[in-house]
């Protein structure tokens, strides 16, 4: 048994957002690793043949207040962005080429990344704006910056990752796999902790001991 | 504003058995009183122009993983019944009936139902099943618990419960709605208490003396 959780999100989803910012604690609580997974929810969806969340103008209004009341429940600052929803290729090839060149940059990207988007309200499909993340973040000078968000093997590496999710079963973001138990949403957050407590290793040590 | 929470809900949802045991006393500690709406759950997503729920396979295996574990989370007896999913027109009929007749009877029918159908698994769509456990809890005769699944009062004003649920925006049960405000969910209810705990008079007056 791998002791990796698996976190498949959309650089464009909140509740992604709101996971981020807790699941590494959360992990390392119970001695484990999160592997992060950017993924393009609209291409695993698809694959899957599922529609998009929240076309309907009923949920579409409801994920406005949903979000914002999670926000104050989280503890969290956040504001839906101008750009929303939209597409989230640029991050996704950049956490991605972070990954290769400079993989201790990828995952600390990708937290500031969800911040800039959702809270500093940048266009997430404008690459300059992805890039100025990458230079203050990652300390990239701006032709590394631009070849992050066009490089091929971080194209690859994001179909790779798209491909891996839909094969996991994922029909949704944020999506957590612990050793093969899929949790869908950040409301599963306390369930994941319950897992994690019930399998941690003193807990299985005190089952086997009884 | 008044002071009274709408709880929508199906009979054959499991979310909704889980909000079943809990809403009432989460209600009560801040002061507020839930009025139990029973729908049908496919008649308001039909009228909202929403597919059925956990209808892709994907969908439908993630549930049945995830009501087992939400059960032991909540610390529930459960066992996803026989027969599911399953129309749940006979005990809503029920409901609306022991509340035009003996009204202080029928949240106690509809929280016992629950039980029956999630944890001792009756057929939810056996007249003679629905109609046992009407003779248990309401102590009606079995002619009074044939007559209240088929009373024609009871079958309008269930339609009459659709019909206000489509009114208020429901998309999904369990659905609760707080001042305007709605939550959809068992995941939700920690943002309830949340909600509840903000607006409660105490907090209210606290507001207003500062």
């Amino acid at each position: 048994m791998s002791d990796s959780i698996d976190f498949f999100f959309d650089f464009g989803s909140p509740y992604s957002y709101f996971v981020s910012t807790r699941i590494d604690a959360l992990a390392q609580r119970h001695g484990r690793k999160v592997v992060w997974r950017p993924v393009l929810l609209w291409a695993v969806l698809k694959a899957q043949g599922l529609p998009p969340p929240f076309e309907h103008p009923l949920k579409e209004s409801y994920l406005r207040r949903d979000t914002e009341r999670c926000a104050r429940f989280y503890d969290l600052p956040f504001k839906l962005p101008s750009h929303f929803p939209a597409s989230s290729h640029l991050p996704a090839r950049a956490f991605f080429w972070l990954q290769r060149n400079t993989p201790a940059l990828a995952v600390p990207f990708a937290k500031r990344f969800f911040e800039a988007y959702f809270v500093d309200d940048i266009d997430i499909s404008d690459a300059a704006a992805v890039a100025d993340v990458l230079m203050n973040v990652a300390g990239l000078n701006e032709e590394a910056a631009r070849s992050a968000i066009s490089d091929i093997a971080a194209k690859t590496a994001l179909q790779s990752s798209v491909a891996l999710a839909v094969e996991r079963g994922v029909w949704g973001v944020p999506f957590i796999v612990i050793d093969g138990e899929p949790f869908f949403g950040a409301d599963r957050l306390p369930l994941i902790e319950h897992k994690l407590a019930a399998g941690s290793p003193a807990a299985v040590a005190r089952g086997v001991s009884e």
